[in-house]
């Protein structure tokens, strides 16, 4: 309380509110009040089926307080680094949601029709000054139902797709050369900036579901669509030239222009007959793909062509390689894929520079992550100078879990460094697909299993690390010898799960 | 003491502020303000011409609104979506100007004498949170009169000269060594950070105007000049060291050096003698310059000694080429240059990637651009969550018209994938010089004329996207057979023109 | 109408704003302040040495505004040029302290034990915005005590060490690999982002002193250390997952990993004993090093087994060469050591794109820096159009001083441009680590002794620059025959040194 009176006048409002935010925080748990908010909006729930999560959320919270009652008791210690951290930044603003994970309700609908939607994850920054090395990239996800055409546009973005299910024809215009690409489940591509593209699902049944990253080129974080093909919906940039201009440029009578731009109504995905599909899907003059490909070539790949990096009985990891994916190699990207088998998990690990945004494709499970900005230590204490023994005080960082659950749609963010561990339920394999932000140069660095990083230290090392004899410490972590994806936790098998399963 | 408690009083002068605009953007258009604006700005009216421009504009504003009534109707549906993307980006901020122009207001005197002034555009940002990407990057102009000198000085940025009329000398200190360039009108030069530079009018009757493109080094979007040789005015950097340390320095006595720092006061631009313009003119001793010139050279090139990428009787394009222009290359940047006929048009059109920043060389004229940044939309209704039908509302971004008067030294920013047009008045042809920001791998997309992109749409796709026959579509889009410049607006030619002529 | 009255109001209060800092600034020179300051933070003074320090400053103060009393004068004039700055970059923020030079006190003690500590340079941007262009660089000293151990960690950052004093062995995990480095004073080292890494001070009796830049690879701006290894103090990441995680992970029974994860009590940096030590000091079975060495080697080199590249009676200075040194390379980094004899100096000088971040690592001095950002000018009057003579005013940026005291431990920054001389005192040789970032193309250019750029320009740019015959101007540049380094201030050695020795 004594120790900022120098700001005061200025920031008693902001002091104010930092004082609420800590009540609220000491009241209520965030992961709890995470988990009564996914309650409140499950779309498929009603009202009494809402209250019945949220209980159970403070059932599970209960039990989970008292079983780690003891080791979870240093979060009351002190002032939280978080503070500290964001003092430090941004002047004492507060998150209140964990910052990494990402719903439904984060996403916003930038066109929607009868035949499907475009949805685009809210920006980064908008939720944590912690995400700011990755502002400069969106997520989008397009659903589209069978036999439909999505309306051309170009975006002031590069844009990578990946199918993630369905078949669809894509068409770009570059160099006034078209070109026309079949793509199904697993095929990644990327559109410069600035492309003219359409699209169409050309399967008669299966809905298309494709996944996009998004990086703009003009206004970090912001990008926008512009659609010249349309009417008035979707509209076109055309009209917003004056008719005087547009005449002159078209060459065209007025009357012609408002007949041209006045009659799509529909909006930007519509309905397509059988015989336009039929003939959208099969113009794909272009040479078939070879893999690997090289130059700097707009061909598609599969990503499911590939053999995994990393496969046992427990999962399946597929990842670009950057030197036979030229295409994404000026974005600093890279795009895996991992496919955990029920019951099974992955890691915890560790991306050496590359910070991961995943986007759940399939399946349920959740994903813990220790994270050294959200959590408390005694720092404050080491700030009035020390060194001069007498009572001790912590050294260096303290970690708090970060946890969620994970469903289909759900976006999750880990950082570089920030060592996680992503755990499938038992009822369904678990299928995320990975973008990799400031990939180049990056090492995946394990914590479990083979080859984990604790293994390679010094017999000395160890002994002096965790104070305890060294074969103490090799004898815990060669126990596992799987590498990558492991059993999951056995509680969760035994007893059905109290995890967020 | 009486120095903090501001703050809580400027936020209370914040808050009001923002309801009067509000209020204001009400009850008054932008265009029209524009319009009203650059009237009570134009220096050579007296206050009646001033009064009988402003009801002009309200004339002109009228009408138009008449005229366009029934297709800009949505304008008034829902919220904005400019509102929406400022509420997402910086928490509701207005922009109220056209984010886009820059008049002569616009730019502040860095110096100046009676021999004449070097200007710098404001910040992009100060102007708008839209113009982040180029944030980097500043504009100057230098204007000065014959037989004249421009004291050495250094900058804390890379600068690209762009000789846009008379004749100079420039003479640059690099590793040791003195090099003099003869430059004159079309002449590109870039001068690496931190390189001494001086130079001089070496014309008897011209002015010099050059334009310069400046990416500070240091600070970012902000530049210094710093003087070495000078004394009172310009002053001399070496003055803010203590003499004891310019003693030592320059092995020199106090008396002496007070004497060496302290003549010059006549400022950094100052007549010099015929003697001295020749003998500085003719100090050129670097070898011829040869086009196309290879490796790093600092050599100047002329933009107008290269054959024009585009040109027809309407108007003629310059461009640098990335590959021949190895100066510009790091910095990402190229220059070109537009000479519009009278009466004629460029565009419409759009860059991939690149944001263009334009300056108006010689002439007058207009430019039209759409913008989703500024505009309304209905995307109100979509956020709530639909796909649901019932009542169907917009699917796409909806645009906005910017639009600017054209005249000599007006600068336009035209965002990477927004459409844009220009317009030359009939009177005079229509010069502007462009810089390229973000050039590397962009591509010019026409939206009229030979190769517009809709024509390389497949016949589904442009049934499907404008919702018509496909002839009817063809039909539009191949009247126009020029490329890139076209003839004006017809009406402009015939009634004299009611659009910013 | 009622939309512009706005913006007087605005200006208004920031003029009374301004007012109130002009006065502020007027009472109390930013000098005598600083001076003051670092009075009172000594620690070894006691409060009446604190006291009759202060009286020091300002007696000091007082002579040299006398002596320099007519020359200054300039700085009453008109609106601050910081000012103006401010305004434009940030709303009228003022800065307080000279944002160039961090004391002791702008250290955050990050770990801390009874063996040593590891302090962290508080964030370049929460001095100054003037320093956002090295924002992504923060700078951190280890110390440790003979014969200790410092707990294994990675980062997420790219780590370059600097050995200063001492002897160490560093060991890292890179690929399923260790290596082991005995490194000691003068060498270089880089950790990539991420990489798991552990040293020892392996002397017996001499204290480790490492200086360190990161570069965060996440958060700009912001880095965190991750202690896998550790239990307590330091704590384990590992503690963050849930115990099921751990289980299924390690595949160990909970009891064990309790054990395992809550032994270490000792904190980061630990005595070892003599037998560790000597193992650990003795695994480096890498080959021995040669100089140059290639390709993205991890190997350390050694700045002092390097020929100067610069060396007289009055200094030497130590350079990475960019192209031998292919580690810092992509990250854009230098890294150079001056020794200055006691009594000399080195420059002015200035760098053409580099900004400079020195560290001191021995011995004491001063700095004189002159600052266009921080000056004050007659800018004002040209804001309002000019050019038309009449009562003339300063056409150009005016410089300020900034002055610092030099010792152990002070950082100091010298952004792109800003001429710069450091000085030695007369007892003691001043050594100087400095780490230039932004290093690509950076050229330093004299402004004092052999080469420097007053002596390459033309006779009439000279005549015309300093408004003086060309002879004077060339005998006085001409009278320094050394380079960089120079004997120091006369009046010092002979008087025992007022300016800050």
């Amino acid at each position: 309380m004594a120790f900022k009176p120098k700001i005061p006048i200025a920031l008693l409002l902001l002091s104010l509110l930092a004082i609420c935010a800590g009540l609220a925080l000491a009241m209520q748990d965030p992961e709890l009040k995470q988990c009564k908010h996914q309650c409140r909006h499950q779309r498929q729930f009603d009202e009494q089926e809402k209250e019945q999560c949220q209980r159970s959320c403070e059932e599970y919270h209960r039990e989970k307080k008292a079983r780690e009652g003891t080791e979870r008791r240093r979060s009351e210690e002190g002032s939280s680094r978080e503070e500290s951290y964001e003092e430090e930044e941004f002047g004492g603003e507060h998150e209140e949601q964990n910052p990494y994970v990402f719903e439904d309700e984060d996403f916003e609908t930038r066109a929607s029709t009868d035949e499907g939607r475009d949805q685009v994850l809210e920006k980064f920054t908008k939720r944590s000054k912690l995400l700011r090395g990755i502002e400069n990239f969106r997520v989008a996800i397009l659903e589209a139902n069978p036999q439909t055409f999505i309306s051309p546009a170009h975006f002031d973005a590069e844009l990578v797709l990946f199918v993630a299910k369905g078949r669809s024809t894509i068409t770009t215009v570059r160099e006034e050369k078209r070109e026309n690409f079949n793509v199904e489940q697993g095929d990644i591509m990327r559109i410069p900036a600035g492309t003219p593209v359409y699209l169409i699902n050309r399967d008669e049944n299966e809905k298309l579901y494709i996944v996009q990253i998004l990086r703009p080129v003009s206004v970090p974080g912001h990008f926008e669509a512009f659609h010249g093909s349309g009417g008035e919906d979707p509209e076109s940039f055309y009209r917003a030239f004056s008719w005087e201009v547009l005449e002159a440029a078209l060459k065209t009578r007025r009357d012609q222009l408002e007949k041209l731009f006045g009659k799509q109504r529909q909006g930007i995905i519509i309905k397509a007959s059988k015989e336009q599909i039929q003939s959208m899907s099969q113009h794909e003059e272009t040479p078939p793909r070879i893999w690997p490909f090289g130059g700097d070539s707009t061909h598609p790949f599969n990503l499911f062509h590939k053999r995994p990096s990393q496969s046992n009985k427990f999962g399946r990891l597929y990842e670009t390689d950057p030197n036979e994916c030229k295409q994404l190699q000026d974005l600093d990207l890279m795009v895996s894929f991992a496919n955990i088998t029920k019951g099974s998990m992955a890691g915890p690990y560790y991306n050496s520079r590359a910070t991961q945004i995943s986007v759940v494709i399939e399946g349920e499970g959740y994903f813990e992550m220790a994270c050294p900005h959200r959590s408390s230590s005694g720092s404050r204490g080491q700030r009035e100078g020390s060194g001069s023994s007498g009572r001790r005080s912590r050294s260096g960082p303290s970690y708090q879990q970060s946890r969620g659950r994970l469903r289909r749609g759900t976006v999750f963010v880990a950082p570089a460094g920030h060592p996680v561990a992503v755990i499938a339920s038992r009822n369904k394999n678990l299928q995320v697909l990975c973008f990799e932000v400031n990939a180049q140069g990056n090492v995946r660095f394990p914590l479990a299993g083979k080859n984990n990083i604790v293994n390679e230290f010094e017999r000395e090392a160890k002994e002096l690390a965790f104070s305890l004899p060294a074969r103490e410490v090799e004898k815990i972590f060669r126990n596992q010898d799987q590498e990558f994806f492991f059993p999951g936790p056995s509680r969760q098998q035994e007893e059905g799960g109290r995890a967020f399963e």
